[in-house]
């Protein structure tokens, strides 16, 4: 190569050079990562249709109001259902489609959380009657749980289903502006039905608690509110987050709603106003898939972060020069790969235990289906840590390889931000992740005691997602005082779980008196135990395709991350004086180092077109300046030489201070 | 109280007890973090001028595009200016209501960047030519340095300035894509003209490295570029931030301009084409003040994201039962409250230093103007550390604030996010922080070798940013090992301090072959050590307006964020087999706890008003679901009741779905 070469000349060669010294067999690990070439095949052949359509084009995107936004992401999901009737998609292929069009937009809602929850608890009346429009989508639902005054604690929720004997119907109330429905997606403007969460008020007054009600929102002659209900949308959401979707909001003025309308798989209310209880409590199906989508979603968006990420590290030059008289490669300094490799590596992490995941929860639907429960509440902590991880872990993840690329990270054509802005809410809209982490931290203090109380305790008795614990048996006990081999992935996956262990044994102990961030951090801990387990699980599949860097660099990184509670509980060495945490250091260096050649090819294998990432910085061709300037002539605010704005502001401006300089320049 | 009240009665009750319980002499407080009564009086009427005033309205914010954000940010300032004429402000009060319009405005940039780098190195014929022109705005300017193709490496710029004899002028030209000017805030579609970085070339084809040119980009009839320069804005940021700026590029086409207009305060070339050296290096006084300027904004802007989550978590009330039968206050969650007061103490702490750093900037000006450049080294070191610290604090400290409000925080009416997408730039736009993060490893470094090689080291002989290392002599090195008595701030201060010296000496030992994160660490260490001797310095003074509280909880919150170099450098006393932090968190837990009844009155002394923090989450009465609802009334989504995209796009898709079940029922 020469320096006589321009730094845009340079930035293709250097995509291409490092295409090169890639050992992975890309299309091998593409295939893996889309559970089969078919998957992949599909996955190629519907992003070939959306893109090459231009309904779903992107580039007036980032200059759209969020009213156009909104517009635009309705006409996509229209499309989306012309294009199923015109190449005879099927329902799976057609959600597939969904989540290529790279948009929020009301109808995931309609999939993620209207449908699931209806078709559970619905009883077989109601789903009878509307079973097959809502799979069609002959009507647009939303459910309806939070409220502005409450989220996720629905005991508290205050809208009212009073049951009326005399006319055999539900009262709908919101009481309180506080009781107002709030943020439900897809209920603004879109949605023709919804379930309610409200409590159910017996006629002698009594208050059952909350339950679900069937209740259609708007005409479906011309899309007007039926009378009793004021609905509309909450606004904007931060940074630009979740913009085509018209999350809303709904206040009930006394509206009757036929008996039939209560969702009774599990429990309701007869003719003459008698509860009948539910006869086994309340399974939320819909909520693990929720979370397995969401963790798909989170798995993928993390994935292209890394992408990007990667792609512009490796075509950009900056600082220190290299052997050929060049700037380095930005992705090659320590302190920029060391931070991009891990996130790549928790991308590949979540993609396999989200497919993993999946098979799952067909075996797990298919026990539900026969009555047997026993596995709800392990599913239920499982998917929770999960979620607990992703959605922090993608969320900074996100950031971090942001900030990584400098300056023009912050460009929104670089992608990154709106990457962020939609996945912010993950972590917050369904409830903070405080509420899961108490849920956590219960379950593992559960399965503590169990132990303790055992007379004959064995690792066996302790289900997955506790199974750390087992390291508090004697038989496990043993920690090596020698420096840990941490090249082994084995050694961070027994370190995660000891920590997990000794600070659930520790959270035990001060039950009654813990420090304020305890139960975030034993949560965290129990969670990254469970990941780094079913990583280690995948790790024998993954070794035929993948470098094994390519775990251990993510599993290294979880280490480094919660190396604050693995030294204050003494799990490593000390080091008398040096650094106890270099070796750990080192060794992550060291392996970044050894993965590097592979960053590329790494991720390649995920597939994404250009369409499909829309950043200017990431593209595969590594041409990244071409596509910055390009990119940047398309701002309106350059449709015209002279900006509009000029003579009423600017050019007043100037002459005013114009006109100060030259009255007091005649004053001298 | 009484639980028969709703939600929405108690919030403005909750927010009255709030202020009733506090025992911070609110006034007195205010005016002590205004600089004085004077101080506070001055911003008072400026914002009841400013937010009287219609042009400075901020109710159709949220919905605008970027073009109208642009737009409404020039016609603010072109008011300002008006109002300053009006009012007859001083400059300096001029300067105070630019900080208080909330948005920032491309003016900002003429003041923050292109001024301070202008009268530092025009020389005293530009000076004479353009001085007063640039103080009163008769022309608008701009600071050219990024490039398409690099950052903060001026050395890399591709940019030439070709001295041309034969007409005594340069060429300023783009020789590639990569050399267009990039970023540059104001250039877009408002600057008239600019001072450019570019590389000197002589007649012999000598490069002489960058040196800076004066540069007219627009006419000042009809503002039209000037033939030879291509001028664009770069498009939209990340998430919403900077919405109003125009951020633009330049690309020059051997555009020619006379000899004057080098910069030539330090060097210059004579009408023959010698080269004139600079007689003492450059002085980037203008710098200073810069991140002078974003220290403040970082204060200013962390204490309005704790005021808002402070009020907000004060008045929801969420899930555990109080002993009022009520749901708690969020605030009074330990989990909750120990996240937000240690935001509070950060705020307090950067808005004392920063007024700390003004005093010292004058002094340093003064010297600087007598040619005595003794302490520009230190000057430089101690700004950038406090520059890295507000810049990664604030960011992380409005997020975690954001996250702590739980699902509404995701509402743009929450501000949050706003402030978020605002400050992020600050972080990277400058160059991110790595570039800053080495040199403050290498003054950290050169202090250590000073002390090292010294015959009779001694504390007295180092610099304030590079005080910790005293710790290494002899006579500092006892270590007790008794537990620290962490409620006293002296502790916190010498444990962050004895982190940083250990650091730099480990840094040191291993010179050739630090780990990936070291240099990031070692710098942050340095800066937080700084950070907290400055913030000892001050709590004398602030012990006697406010609660000792105050201070030591963001203390003892930055030894909690640092515990993994504390503990992998064994400065704290091992457990045996207990957490050894227990006692760090149980005292930020209790020092929390006492710091809790007076929140809300350190919030009140921010002087806020509604109108300034612009969040209906945020609002002095409480009443925040009420503020909620009627923001979402004013969503241009809620101007019609029924969508206009209905026909076009939920119809058709609600009939097709009809017709699909329809028609199956049919063949039934």
């Amino acid at each position: 190569m020469s320096n006589n070469m321009t730094a845009q000349e340079m930035t293709e060669r250097d995509m291409v050079a490092a295409r090169m010294q890639t050992s992975v067999q890309v299309a091998r690990v593409r295939d893996y990562l889309y559970g089969g070439s078919e998957g992949w095949k599909l996955h190629e052949k519907l992003v070939k249709v959306v893109s090459s359509d231009a309904i779903f084009d992107k580039s007036k995107r980032p200059f759209m109001t969020r009213k156009e936004r909104y517009e635009r992401a309705i006409n996509m999901t229209n499309r989306l259902y012309e294009l199923q009737d015109i190449h005879s998609w099927s329902n799976d292929e057609t959600a597939v489609a969904l989540n290529i069009i790279d948009e929020e937009v009301p109808m995931h809602l309609h999939f993620a959380t209207f449908e699931p929850v209806f078709m559970d608890q619905c009883g077989p009346e109601l789903r009878h009657k509307y079973g097959d429009l809502i799979m069609n989508r002959g009507i647009q639902g939303c459910y309806l749980q939070t409220e502005l005054g409450h989220g996720t604690n629905v005991g508290s929720l205050e809208t009212t289903a009073r049951y009326l004997p005399e006319t055999k119907e539900f009262e709908i109330h919101s009481p309180t502006l506080t009781s107002s429905k709030w943020w439900v997606g897809s209920l603004g403007k879109t949605s023709t039905h919804g379930v309610v969460q409200a409590k159910l008020i017996m006629p002698d007054g009594r208050d059952m608690g909350p339950h679900l009600f069937f209740v259609q929102l708007r005409s479906l002659e011309d899309h007007t509110p039926i009378p009793g209900i004021t609905l509309g949308d909450i606004g904007p959401k931060a940074m630009g987050g979740y913009c085509g979707v018209d999350n809303g909001f709904a206040r009930f003025d006394q509206l009757r709603i036929p008996r039939e309308n209560m969702l009774s798989e599990y429990s309701r209310v007869t003719e003459d106003g008698q509860y009948v209880k539910p006869v086994h409590p309340k399974i939320s199906y819909g909520g693990v898939c929720y979370i397995h989508s969401e963790l798909e979603k989170g798995a993928w968006v993390i994935g292209k972060a890394s992408t990007v990420s990667i792609r512009y590290c490796t075509v950009r030059r900056q600082s220190n020069q290299d052997n050929d008289g060049l700037e380095q490669q930005v992705i090659s300094y320590p302190s920029v790969h060391f931070r991009l490799l891990p996130v790549l590596s928790h991308a590949y992490a979540f993609i396999l235990i989200g497919r993993d995941l999946k098979k799952r929860l067909s075996v797990f639907s298919a026990r539900l289906a026969t009555g047997d429960t026993s596995t709800v509440q392990e599913m239920h902590i499982a998917t929770s840590m999960l979620k607990i991880l992703v959605a922090s872990m993608g969320a900074q993840d996100i950031e971090t390889v942001r900030r990584s690329m400098g300056g023009h990270g912050f460009s929104e054509f670089a992608a990154l931000g709106r990457y962020y802005a939609d996945w912010l809410p993950v972590a917050t809209y369904e409830g903070d992740n405080y509420v899961l982490d108490i849920q956590v931290v219960r379950a593992a203090l559960k399965w503590y005691r169990a132990l303790q109380a055992s007379e004959h305790p064995t690792a066996s008795s302790l289900p997955p997602s506790s199974a750390y614990l087992r390291l508090l048996l004697p038989e496990f006990s043993t920690i090596t005082g020698s420096t840990p081999a941490w090249l082994d992935p084995m050694v961070s996956i027994n370190l995660l779980e000891r920590r997990a262990a000794v600070m659930v044994e520790n959270r035990a102990l001060h039950e009654k008196d813990p420090d304020a961030s305890m139960d975030n951090r034993v949560s965290r801990a129990a969670a990254e135990a469970y990941f780094a387990t079913k990583i280690g699980a995948l790790i024998e599949n993954l070794s035929r395709s993948l470098p094994p860097q390519e775990v251990a660099v993510g599993l290294l990184a979880l280490v480094e991350s919660g190396i604050g509670d693995i030294l204050s509980f003494s799990l490593l060495p000390s080091a008398d004086g040096e650094d106890a945490t270099r070796g750990l250091r080192m060794a992550i260096k060291q392996i970044c180092a050894e993965l590097l050649p592979e960053a590329i090819g790494l991720t390649d294998a995920f597939g994404f077109t250009d369409w499909e990432l829309d950043s200017a910085l990431g593209v595969f061709d590594g041409n990244v300046y071409e596509h910055l300037w390009a990119k940047a002539q398309t701002e309106p605010l350059n449709a015209t030489e002279v900006t509009e704005g000029y003579e009423a502001s600017i050019k007043p401006m100037l002459q005013r201070g114009q006109r100060i300089v030259a009255s007091s320049k005649a004053k001298l």
